[in-house]
């Protein structure tokens, strides 16, 4: 039995979309357990008349919601009461094995490092979300922003955490490892990343392929894209942004014409299935990796079908023992708690 | 009158749609001379029954050409008779105002800088595209990765650079200059932008903005997007991967079903209108800021536009006097040559 704690009032759907997904992961699975973290009584009129198992569902009280503009790490300190903070502590004192949350993704990614903490050795745990490729595939993008300016032995170790992550919880055998660079060759990159190169080059527990450019990352070239935390937010948020700008624009050229009106109308299921190709949160949420438990941050827009996914996500991670993989593959002592 | 020395052999279609470019610039403005570098007798077969101004036409034998695998600096420093060094010399002697080709990335960029030399004062000269726009404008990113580590005066330059160039080239009278981040508070940052974000704010030329996120990079909230190389390269490239992989896609699904077939021509006359907003090869191409005259580099697979695009775009910075500006704006004296 996996125990995951939910931020019941976080993201834009908040408190509807997300208690609907904790019902419908309740639903598919039966080694999942939620503790929905929130305003008790908008919690409970969500549930009202609903059907699951209460014996698998708690909710535990926090009066606070720390929103998108509060400032990170001030929320994190000062809401003490935030559904945040408080799911975080269930994490942090062992009472879930996890907490998936909609919310603020400064916050989360703070209070992951300070509340929940990281694993004994690991020095920086990266923010690690899977990005949507050409082929119908995901890449594993590490570090997308949780720390800016890693040194070379952090990104290392975002290689190897990668790596495991997308064995275990992805099902690739080897998963092919590349440093995101600005071309190919072993001599190119900045001074981090020359310096990072060789370090990869010479692990022997992961495959490390060489570099990868920028532009490469959807087209799934490889299956752990590792970075610096402000290269990696860069690429993450250039491809999310590009995609938005290239959809709205599409959809304008849609609703120019009748002609094109119509058009439109007959593309629509090979669109949907484009765009539902072109999404990973089908897989669930971005973890953070390297943490003692598990965080996992969705869109914050996310609806009950993402909710889900990342729930059952953590079902997995719990399952595989990614963190225990993650500790013998960097050669770190167990963790003592 | 501006002279502007052309790579004949640059790009995937050199020297065709190169030739066709320089013929068809020379048609549109009468205040355009071009000296199409590479080799003769290539150049000679393609100019063969065509009209033209001879007087303002003239070629320049060079016999090597640096391929896209060659490594940029050996390339440069052993192709002593490439058409990219060939066609830079003539920019650094004065014999031409610019130099334009769809050749090397990689070549152009280092070229710029050792053959064509930087302005006294410039310490690095930035490689400055036009990203397009959700709003059918661009936005000039720069450095896009001519250089990498960067230090916090060199962003000031950038900036400055950057300012002048969207101001007098694209006729943007205030031009919004912000600084690519992580997030948009002032706090918010790595090393390098927090100690560069306080000497954007103080700059009395400049209308600093504050913080652009990657994600808004495209969404035209700024004129000028000040970043380090290496970072301006990640963001650049994975617009430009993302507008590929989304493109590729879309396309396979308008081929997935005779509906969908008949949908995309109905919806044809649309998506090329949107296809051709999302596109700046319109204003030219990407040029080196800070050089003692003009570099500009266009895509590898430009063809005539394109081409004869970019060399009207180095008519309007000669007569603007873009590299005078530069050198007033940032109180460096002038050239002496």
């Amino acid at each position: 039995m996996v125990r995951v704690a939910v931020d019941a009032m976080g993201g834009d759907n908040a408190p509807a979309e997300i208690v609907a997904g904790c019902l419908r992961a309740l639903g598919k699975s039966g080694d999942v357990s939620v503790a929905l973290v929130g305003r008790e009584d908008a919690v409970r009129a969500e549930l009202d008349g609903k059907k699951y198992d209460g014996s698998r569902l708690s909710i535990v009280n926090a009066t606070q919601v720390i929103e998108t503009g509060d400032a990170p790490v001030a929320s994190i300190r000062e809401k003490r009461d935030s559904s945040i903070v408080v799911g975080m502590k269930l994490v942090r004192t062992g009472k879930t094995d996890a907490f998936v949350s909609a919310g603020s993704s400064g916050a989360i990614l703070v209070g992951g490092q300070v509340i929940v903490g990281r694993i004994r050795g690991i020095e920086r745990a990266p923010f690690a979300p899977l990005v949507p490729c050409e082929n119908g595939g995901v890449t594993l993008l590490l570090d997308a922003g949780a720390n800016v300016d890693a040194r070379p032995m952090h990104l290392v170790q975002f290689a190897q955490m990668g790596s495991v992550y997308m064995k275990l919880a992805m099902g690739i055998e080897r998963p092919r490892v590349a440093i995101l660079n600005v071309g190919l060759e072993e001599e190119k990159g900045n001074a981090l990343v020359k310096e990072t190169y060789p370090l990869l080059k010479s692990l022997p527990n992961i495959n490390f392929i060489g570099s990868v450019e920028a532009r490469e990352v959807t087209h799934g070239y490889a299956d752990v894209c590792v970075a610096e935390g402000f290269t990696g937010n860069m690429v993450l948020k250039s491809i999310e942004g590009t995609a938005s700008t290239l959809l709205h624009m599409m959809k304008k050229a849609f609703y120019s014409s009748t002609r094109s009106k119509i058009g439109a109308l007959m593309l629509k299921p090979a669109l949907l299935k484009t765009l539902s190709d072109f999404d990973a949160s089908k897989f669930g949420g971005a973890p953070m990796l390297g943490l003692k438990g598990l965080v996992v941050k969705t869109h914050g827009n996310a609806k009950a079908t993402e909710i889900c996914n990342a729930i059952l996500q953590c079902r997995t991670f719990h399952e595989e023992r990614i963190n225990e993989q993650i500790q013998k593959e960097l050669g770190l002592g167990a963790e003592e708690n």
